[in-house]
């Protein structure tokens, strides 16, 4: 077993082999971990919300059911949750444009460049930008389609265990969000635990 | 102003000057239309599901907001909407794979490679595949999250004017999907209705 440290406001990726499983766990509690699966053999198929969310007939897949790819293949499921259960998978990463609209003058770390980054540290510069899987994110769905922004409610130690259903790159970002209130006003860090195949 | 009709079960695209605008017509009713824009400039930028939930905190913009692109400007404004205003951002183009998962042995025309064919025939061969925009399509989110497939409700001549923000090119899918019964088990045509500037 293999502990890799996303600290807060940065991301990390690794590479998992079919069949092996991550847990992502959120260490301090009420933070929120965007995650993203490409394919190894080819980084132009990745995990798609829009697929998943047709596949699953729901906004959410409950354990035990897969996350697919933008070919509908499943690449990632979610085998467990300690957490209070609140994901999000309709809003994109967090990127500079999201920040300078916010008001933000100048640099501010975001979900976009942190996988960026983790890809690039893969040997993977040249990727699609997918729309993530928000990890404990709690963006209530409300009456006539509104969304909510409230805070994560997930607790120190919660995990989400996710197996890998084909060889892939799994990248994690602690969300640097410090302006809405979704990390609760303090971006903290994030696990990734590999587990031994 | 111009008419592209849309035949059932097939694509088409045009070239939207900013400013200018476009109608969406249902010409028999119950008809699904996926809807994609790409900058003409640069088609790497495109409208965006996730993005456009995330400015408008809703999961699907109200006339007057804007669709917004993966860069989060403002590509489409949402004008006018004749139909019962039921459409949908949550579900994937159809595509070859969710033919073959739903038992369909062969080819079937899908929303997937009639974008692909509307954009080549446009001289965009190389493209990223945007979530659609789903109009006229009936997906509700019912009690935890769990989506239904519904046929879609708008009537003969129901339309839905879309009007760009900057050069774009618009693609219309008029939905081949005749499995599920979101198209009333009988895909009809689209017209794309290219008003003057």
């Amino acid at each position: 077993m293999t502990i890799i440290e996303v600290p807060a406001r940065e991301g990390r990726g690794v590479r998992v082999a079919a069949g092996q499983s991550v847990r992502v766990i959120d260490v301090d509690g009420g933070q929120v971990a965007d995650t993203f699966a490409f394919r190894a053999e080819d980084v132009s198929e990745y995990h798609s919300a829009e697929h998943t969310r047709a596949v699953v007939s729901r906004l959410f897949p409950r354990p035990g059911e897969a996350f697919v790819t933008n070919h509908r293949r499943p690449i990632l499921t979610l085998v467990d949750d300690t957490s209070p259960g609140i994901h999000d998978m309709l809003c994109a990463a967090c990127d500079p444009e999201r920040y300078t609209g916010l008001g933000v003058a100048g640099w501010h770390a975001s979900c976009r460049e942190n996988l960026e980054h983790a890809m690039a540290a893969l040997g993977q510069p040249d990727i699609e930008i997918p729309q993530p899987i928000n990890l404990f994110m709690n963006i209530p769905v409300r009456a006539e389609g509104e969304l909510g922004w409230e805070p994560a409610p997930s607790r120190a130690g919660d995990a989400v265990t996710l197996r890998a259903e084909m060889d892939c790159f799994v990248v994690v970002s602690a969300c640097p969000q410090d302006i809405v209130p979704i990390n609760n006003g303090n971006p903290t860090p994030i696990a990734i635990e590999l587990l031994d195949l």
